[in-house]
């Protein structure tokens, strides 16, 4: 070979555009059947399945509700539910550390979807590789919590450019950690002009009303009515 | 579906399985055209680049070398090692966190391989992803730097079960940081009976005679002579 001449090869472009195609088709198949179908990400231990419970309970009388747990293995998120009553099952991504549409489609019919009105799925906890493939999800919504730090949207910049809706977790350890929610909110600004941002607690309950609003807006404007 | 009985799906076994038939294909291959092809795994910012070239410097006049550098975007590494005059690639992995076998053979043409004895792979920065997709080379060095702590084969098991040889990288910084070598070694040894570990400095170059023997005495073994 030449030396000392930069060459690059890209090797994988076109995965993604073949999964950007499907993830389209998938919304297509969801919209047809009447199906909300939210992805939610975030860095592991930011609390995704407990935040997830606290929606749950605010629009389980209004929805059909069903959660997918995407894990590289494991069950203990799928256990939490299904000890709360939700339907739910367990995907196992066999080593991928994101799930793209076509997993996502798998996940899908095994869970029933034509039978549900909404369907979450709790994606693996990294905030790098799920941002970059499309689920095929209607809206997506990123969570992060406080001891996180208010930096991560300037080191996760896609993460949050693909958010439609960010919750900011763990408001009740405020006072213990140097977070400063205005910085976090400019910071996200920078990457996203329009996701809504909603500060959440977990551990107490506070600030799901307003979320779960949110969720329960964008589901009915997708679903046009009931099924 | 029925509620509250747990239901695990497996969405991507096809592809680990297809991908590790592709691996041993593609070492058949290096075998015929003799080239020793070794993959290098690390948490981002451990010391793969620096320790590469130490190595590089150690073996260049016995072996043709080329290095790939695979990355998720970006180029600087391949500019470092171009810049110290090393026959270098660039691969774009489209948005993936790690390396196929596929990937690799791609890369392996584009640098010319059958032209070169020794190709080093700079893996994607992740102590994850990598360690769950055989590249097809023949061998796994994984670095793991002092400042990053010796609990870490606990916590990443399958990195350290796969590798052949680990350098343990930064040690000029051992009384900085609470890190201790025996329990370091103690825990791969949880995971790995064979390994060998070497301690280096890719800051001063201490261990890397040693280091660079291994490689030398398994680059010899596997191609059983010049080409």
């Amino acid at each position: 070979m030449e030396e000392n001449k930069l060459r690059i090869i890209k090797v994988k472009e076109s995965i993604l555009e073949d999964n950007d195609a499907d993830a389209d088709k998938l919304r297509e198949e969801l919209f047809a059947e009447k199906t909300f179908y939210i992805n939610v990400m975030s860095s592991p231990g930011s609390g995704k399945t407990s935040s997830i419970l606290r929606i749950i309970e605010k629009l389980k009388d209004e929805f059909r509700i069903g959660v997918m747990e995407a894990d590289i293995d494991g069950d203990v998120d799928t256990r939490t539910m299904l000890d709360a009553g939700v339907a739910s099952i367990q995907i196992h991504t066999g080593g991928m550390c994101h799930l793209d549409a076509d997993m996502s489609r798998q996940g899908l019919r095994e869970i029933g979807s034509p039978d549900l009105d909404l369907v979450i799925l709790e994606n693996v906890g990294n905030l790098v590789c799920p941002a970059e493939f499309d689920t095929g999800a209607v809206k997506d919504l990123v969570i992060l919590s406080i001891p996180e730090g208010d930096d991560k949207p300037l080191k996760y910049p896609l993460m949050f450019e693909k958010a439609d809706v960010v919750l900011v977790n763990k408001i009740d350890a405020l006072e213990v950690f140097d977070f400063d929610m205005d910085k976090f909110c400019e910071n996200v600004r920078l990457r996203n002009a329009d996701a809504d941002i909603f500060p959440v607690s977990a551990e107490t309950g506070e600030g799901f009303n307003a979320a779960a609003e949110w969720i329960r807006k964008a589901a009915n404007e997708f679903l046009g009515g009931a099924k």
